[in-house]
């Protein structure tokens, strides 16, 4: 990062800071641009961009020969939704129909609230051009053939980023795959089978659901904090009871409920799968979406004795037609390696050498500073505007990264209603009940701020905040 | 195909049909080119080629100053191996060691005879680059998304490819994979659960093999013919038994038996499974590497309910680093669909993209011309050197397609041990043993012609020939 690029991040977060504490009230003027530079000695346009971002951020408006003001305070954001507490059954009911007609309708819409892809405005598409004609260049045979050891470029890029956030990881601990989903696939499939029963946080994303579905497993739903993730308390009664076979978390800014797990949690989360000799897979492809000022850890991180199978891909982030993904398999690395094998061989060669030379020569790196900003701003710009439109009792999540938001409604509103409503006016909202595979949610619904901000977006929140109300 | 080109390869053809039917005999003269061009009315660089194809076929040389004589027979090719008589056994050996060393150790062979991989120098790389290049250009987002339905103009060409073999398949019928294996393992995984029992052909490529065990399913190995196929009594006995959940077949040239079902045999296999409800499997991946004039049937060209799963790639033919592969999965789609989505979600949009452009305007099938020329030329050669070089109770089968020969020794031979001492001269082959579960197939090997044909291969030949005379 350049170092006026940081400051001018610095001046923002210290002021957003004094609006959550309160410090600075809506109404008040900020600082003019002159002592601003005076104060923390930058210069004018440093001190323009602090406010721009703040103005982004949607904390902050200009008034014409005026000045700048605070706009809003984080104090008047909705309630954090409490603790959820999932229906605890084993039957599961279909919901496939309201399933595909949100899926398969998306493409309806014209504001797309529901789906979790950054579009491709924000995403570094010549970049990525040019990695690929490279790597017809680069690769032996230009890429043709099988790559039988997964792309060492790629893992090695993986392992080092790893240090960042404790995860120490050698080349030989990493497994490529064709994006996250196909990971979890192959944990899932190496270490259980038909009638096991997997634990995971509730709600969940339904493609994981499905998957687990899919496998014949049992799903057991267990209660998550929108803050904190699962709930130890009932993570360690079902792993007392023996209940569990495999557990699967998505420890950093989950979708739908974007929690991230503190780490004491994380460290707890491990001391448990050892001592109950559960493996867990975890899911941890939002981790680099932080709008903090670093990447969260992982369970991984605490993991010693390789009881935590690692996944992630880079298709939240960069590329998903791409199917870049991977595993730190721990100690199942022989199983999950063969089962990779067997179902499918080998990956992409040219898109995983794409990514890995895109890694290797810090482009992602710059490219994901300029995502978390954009998410970070649209994340303030959907709380105020569902603050703004939506009804007094409307709780939303305040998530710390990725590109989720889970709002829960009076328990009168049905979401699924309300979907069909809002599709009415071509947006595209997902309804929570199909983040469990029991009769539950149907007050809740999933909203994504994994785009570009703009009028259209407000307008949209404003028309889905009155339906709800409706 | 340009109609001189035509007309050379009839004439050797019809040259080939002379010599097999010993109406040329070793020794004898051909006639002259002149003759050639008088008696077809061609044109003298035509009357050439055919000459040349025969010599690369090993079949006549030319002595200088003389012309060309006839140099090899057919009738001097070994015997072809009688049918196989698996042992009929639940249980199952181990043989990874086996198998790690053989596929491992690949890469310090000289000379690799196991693998059943097209080398570059056959594969057109400089046109599959631009075609990637092209993928990028066109796909919407430049491919970094989500292909979300299926490369349509892959789809297209697959759907419109099947007309030449009476395969009628719909746009709307086809799913593409990554890679054939993924598609056989949807419909594995679709279709069976841990317990249940699937009917082979054996010897069985191992990748199959080990896919059923790593699904849980218990393989009956039925006895085959290298000609024909799986001998239909026995697979009609076991459906009677109602053993079989769920059959698969690699109908045509398969790996490593190299049988073509013949047509009278594919109607039969899809009737019976249809009058017991058993769902097919075709592996139909070598089809497009025929010797003759067109392109065998499958057995999904006489299935008329659905019950046929026809799966393919361009693996063999064309770029298996780009994983792309299809299924056409009869009444079985939604099942397989659901599998997909649940397992990988999508295919990569680039290199999908990037083969159905090739196949769309024509440049595969101009390649595949030119690759089953030469595979059919080392067939023959390879067929030579075992006759010359190998002990004179060799058995070895004779394809018309594909790119593999099972090669039968004496009993007393132990071809693991073989490929050890091959191993010493850096020559890799494959040990019978891996294409099957049981205990079996020890005196076997299998060889594959995908190369392209040298010295350095017709020495290797002989030292494998001499090491197997003991």
């Amino acid at each position: 990062m350049k170092e006026s690029e940081f400051i001018y991040l610095q001046i923002a977060n210290t002021i957003e800071e004094q609006i959550k504490k309160d410090v600075l009230k809506v109404g008040d003027k900020l600082p003019s641009l002159r002592t601003i530079c005076q104060e923390k000695g930058v210069s004018l346009s440093t001190a323009q961009q602090a406010y721009f971002e703040l103005e982004n951020r949607g904390l902050v408006e200009s008034r014409p020969q005026s000045g700048y003001y605070i706009s809003f305070a984080h104090k008047h954001f909705r309630n954090i939704p409490g603790t959820s507490q999932p229906v605890v059954a084993m039957n599961t009911e279909n919901v496939d129909d309201i399933f595909s007609a949100v899926y398969l309708n998306a493409g309806k819409a014209d504001v797309l609230l529901s789906t979790s892809i950054i579009p491709p405005e924000l995403l570094p598409i010549a970049k990525l051009n040019k990695a690929i004609v490279n790597a017809t260049r680069d690769l032996p045979n230009s890429g043709i053939n099988y790559d039988r050891y997964g792309n060492q470029k790629l893992i090695k890029q993986i392992a080092l980023r790893s240090l960042h956030w404790g995860g120490e990881l050698n080349a030989n601990d990493i497994i490529t795959t064709s994006g996250c989903m196909e990971a979890l696939s192959f944990c899932m499939s190496s270490l259980s089978e038909k009638g096991d029963t997997i634990a995971v946080e509730s709600p969940m994303y339904y493609g994981i659901l499905h998957l687990a579905k899919n496998l014949g497993l049992n799903v057991l739903e267990l209660p998550t904090n929108p803050v904190t993730g699962i709930e130890l308390e009932a993570l360690k009664k079902s792993l007392e009871r023996n209940q569990i076979r495999l557990c699967l978390l998505v420890s950093n800014f989950s979708n739908p409920i974007g929690s991230c797990m503190p780490d004491e949690h994380k460290k707890e989360v491990v001391r448990l799968m050892e001592k109950h000799n559960v493996p867990l897979i975890e899911d941890d492809l939002f981790a680099d979406l932080y709008f903090g000022n670093q990447r969260p850890t992982s369970c991984k991180t605490y993991d010693e004795s390789g009881i935590v199978l690692w996944c992630g891909s880079v298709s939240k982030t960069l590329a998903p037609g791409y199917r870049v993904g991977w595993v730190a398999p721990g100690k199942f690395r022989g199983k999950v390696a063969q089962t990779k094998y067997c179902h499918t061989l080998y990956s992409t060669s040219i898109t995983h050498e794409a990514v890995g030379s895109f890694l290797e020569n810090g482009r992602y790196e710059n490219h994901l500073r300029k995502l978390r900003q954009t998410l970070h701003r649209n994340s303030l710009q959907f709380q105020r505007a569902i603050s703004e439109y939506f009804p007094e009792d409307t709780r939303v999540t305040r998530p710390h990264g990725g590109m989720h938001l889970w709002v829960e409604l009076n328990k009168k509103v049905d979401t699924v209603e309300l979907y069909n409503r809002a599709m009415k006016h071509k947006i595209s909202i997902a309804p929570g009940r199909t983040y469990s595979l029991q009769n539950q949610y149907n007050n809740c619904l999933k909203m994504s701020f994994g785009m570009v901000w703009n009028e259209k977006i407000d307008s949209a929140l404003k028309v889905v905040g009155k339906l709800a109300r409706g």
